[in-house]
């Protein structure tokens, strides 16, 4: 499993993501989901993954390869000229590494399968933010559905629901998104630190801020630790039903 | 869908469920999905239900006609020495009629599967709490694990693994299990109120409060419009993250 989350702000783009995969619970290693392109002044953008690990190597490789081949026809994610652009691109390359690897044997429903979130901004246009699925289909995020999950959803969804504003600063989007993540990783084993984050500043047109936070992290402890007190004190804040 | 929960307190046992079921989006309807029996002074046992709804009134309608058949050899869940033997029975029941079910067509993965939760006390014994499986079998709730969830079980987890406390009142359980149902709520469809509750109180060996919260209810609409407001306080009394 995984758990990946790509979040619009007023102030720009954040994202985050874990790193653990596995291949059942006694066989567990730790991949980086968050791959970043840049063409400094011009574009920047951010591409979180979950599904078959497989896959989502195999996407980003092509996609990696492509800017450097001198004379490839095919638009490289270096090249598009738009954010929607991007999204078709990945989400093209997405479907033919899918449909291959099912060709050559995955016979039920596809356990090749991946969906990944797109996000960035190119020269000329506002940052997008879009969710890629299997099928090589995609929607892109508003101010209805300011963010995307990916991967183990359900546990870290509710915090982001209610405390989610578009006003917040990076600061406190990391911190709303490391309690997502710490509810996540309490509940399902196959989500795990280090968490991979990154910041894009609207209209920079450069990576910002890029960081890693491990399991030790003494901020993450923090978080982890208080966010219990803090809920207490919060359902504390609420009256008490009133028995008749 | 379904989210019923089964909780124990120093107090005694705290169960919650919704009652929304559904054949699709476009097919819904509302039912109970908490019965209970008692002979008071000597029993009370509470039984809650997600599932085939089919399944889960056939095994209801079984436990009720049996302590009403004269002559039936069969024990009744008001007849069991122990609650111990009453998720036995319970069990049993439940495992006959998927049977049943299952060998008059059903091929694949079950669709007439159903879980349970069971709590209750007997005369003689301590207040007990289990959830029972399709396949027949049973785990005991116990002081690691105080609390059984069924049906959609994600979205509410987190609030009660942070905030659940063996010696909340009933009054602060309902609130905990009102934030928790309300989560849920509000990211699954095929959740939906009105809720009803129980309160059994240790040793009192008859039903205690009973009661149905609809989705109008004052106090739970206070529990949902507030608790946006106490989780942004809880995210704003911890410190943002520091960007170096």
């Amino acid at each position: 499993m995984t758990y990946c989350v790509g979040m619009m702000l007023d102030a720009g783009l954040v994202f985050m993501s874990d790193t653990r995969t596995n291949a059942g619970l006694d066989n567990i290693s730790t991949f980086k989901k968050m791959t970043s392109w840049e063409t400094p002044g011009e574009r920047a953008i951010t591409l979180l993954s979950s599904g078959n690990l497989a896959t989502t190597q195999a996407v980003v490789s092509l996609l990696e390869e492509r800017p450097h081949a001198h004379g490839e026809r095919d638009p490289s994610i270096l090249g598009v000229p738009s954010m929607f652009q991007a999204a078709r691109l990945v989400a093209d390359t997405l479907r033919e590494v899918i449909a291959q690897h099912d060709a050559a044997g995955q016979q039920a429903d596809s356990a090749f399968g991946a969906t990944l979130i797109l996000g960035g901004q190119i020269k000329g246009g506002p940052p997008r933010l879009f969710m890629i699925y299997p099928e090589g289909n995609f929607i892109e995020a508003s101010s209805d559905t300011p963010f995307f999950q990916i991967g183990e959803t359900k546990y870290g969804r509710p915090i982001l629901v209610r405390a989610y504003d578009p006003k917040m600063s990076f600061e406190a989007a990391i911190k709303l998104l490391l309690v997502s993540f710490d509810s996540t990783v309490k509940a399902n084993l196959s989500v795990g630190a280090p968490f991979d984050f990154h910041f894009y500043r609207k209209d920079s047109l450069q990576l910002d801020t890029t960081g890693r936070i491990d399991a030790d992290n003494p901020y993450l402890q923090l978080i982890s630790q208080g966010w219990g007190d803090a809920l207490k004190n919060a359902l504390e804040s609420l009256p008490d039903f009133a028995l008749e």
